[in-house]
């Protein structure tokens, strides 16, 4: 069968929530998994049934006329599970923005790296806005790579080398991970003082919201930007009992205060 | 005319974001502002044109025959805002979260609160959802409040005594506060890093609108839950230009890698 150029057939390496949503979005676009290889027998299988494929759990099985291996595994096992990989001639990229491209120089001449810039979780029912940053080092990986973006991401496909990668990642972890921690402190904080924690959805949301009319800076609210001691003064006393947050609390307060740089207030 | 019992006629004190978004609701749902009494002449004055009414900016001329009035002023104002304010057999209400109803007890002999648990801005275009907390010193209060509440607040509509609502706003602080200042810094960041801030607009809204399908302490990743001291050894390295976003993610790193309480990972 003749297909398309951007209909490619991809061998998913991994088989965690990254590899599951970019496999669904892939496959929505048209391509298709032709195997998932995974070291988890369980999800790499639940997996290939899902997309009417084979699972796989050793390389020498990996099959080897696909148009691309993607590999989606946590940062700290890309290393294990490429060590004796070799695809000579294919392209090969792997999903990891703290993790340089070249790491996948000795599997193959075409390497890239598919990184997207989203929080991916395995049971989404509904499938984000996923931006992708692409990059490779040749112009068939990168050329590849960044057809498979455009295919799954509309507008929003960027390139970004190994040291951009890195700096997103870095702001990544500041507007998801970090926000995220605050969210599991102040829904243990609720559970101890006997406070509904979903009373607190709305203003979850609005405050995300708001990132898309305004700039946060100009919204900044609360005790510490106005310096109202009273108030954080009884924030504190209801926080003795909270230690872990209560310091979260003084340091960020700090921060507030403090002011956000040159153009702060 | 005769008005239904829960069509009110509202005085409104106060001009700011808080006093526009509650007018707004209370118009929407039926109810009448009779009067915009605000120390900022102009804002006051802008509100009054658009609920086609009038803008007083002295104690004297307040209207004396309201169901209801609101203070809706920046908390550390109340108090001056009341000190000569007789009001006797009339409902009065303030809506901060960290000041105790009795502040308005030389008003009047029937006060209460009516805390929205929102982010409130004077330029929204679309109202968002907003939990109402109410409370009062008697049934009139009470009642009253409560049912404003219900007018503009389908469910979301709560009562809360002082203690309960300082408690609440410390989460509040947490989720919307704190997380905006994570925002601002990100902004901040990746205007000096040549990052685009918006290219993290998904990852936000992702990561906000996740808390109501699921605990955000089961969905906690990033390079500190799994303890990956590479990553977060580049990520500081990044960092170096960046005093106060370090400081930040070094006080959140370690809180992430304490784990959340007892069932914390």
């Amino acid at each position: 069968m003749h297909k398309r150029r951007y209909e490619l057939n991809i061998v998913m390496i991994g088989s965690g929530n990254v590899a599951a949503v970019l496999g669904r979005k892939f496959r929505a676009a048209g391509h298709s998994i032709v195997q998932v290889y995974g070291r988890n027998a369980g999800t790499a299988g639940r997996l290939a049934a899902e997309w009417g494929t084979v699972a796989v759990q050793d390389h020498s099985q990996l099959s080897p006329d696909a148009d691309l291996y993607m590999i989606a595994v946590a940062d700290d096992a890309i290393g294990e599970v490429t060590r004796e990989m070799k695809l000579p001639g294919k392209v090969v990229a792997h999903t990891a923005a703290a993790v340089p491209a070249a790491v996948l120089a000795g599997v193959t001449g075409h390497y890239g790296v598919f990184y997207p810039l989203q929080s991916l979780r395995s049971e989404m029912k509904q499938l984000p806005d996923i931006p992708v940053f692409t990059d490779g080092n040749d112009d068939m990986a990168r050329d590849l790579l960044e057809q498979l973006a455009r295919s799954i991401s509309g507008g929003k496909v960027y390139h970004a080398g190994d040291e951009e990668r890195l700096k997103l990642h870095v702001a990544a972890v500041v507007v998801s991970n970090f926000t995220n921690h605050l969210f599991v402190l102040a829904e243990e904080y609720c559970r101890k003082e006997n406070i509904d924690f979903r009373q607190l959805w709305p203003l979850i949301q609005e405050t995300a919201s708001r990132v898309r009319d305004i700039s946060p800076r100009q919204v900044q609210t609360g005790p510490a930007i106005r310096n109202d001691k009273a108030t954080i003064r009884r924030h504190l006393e209801i926080l003795e009992k909270h230690p872990q947050l209560r310091n979260i609390y003084l340091t960020l307060s700090e921060s507030i205060r403090a002011g956000n740089g040159p153009a702060g207030n």
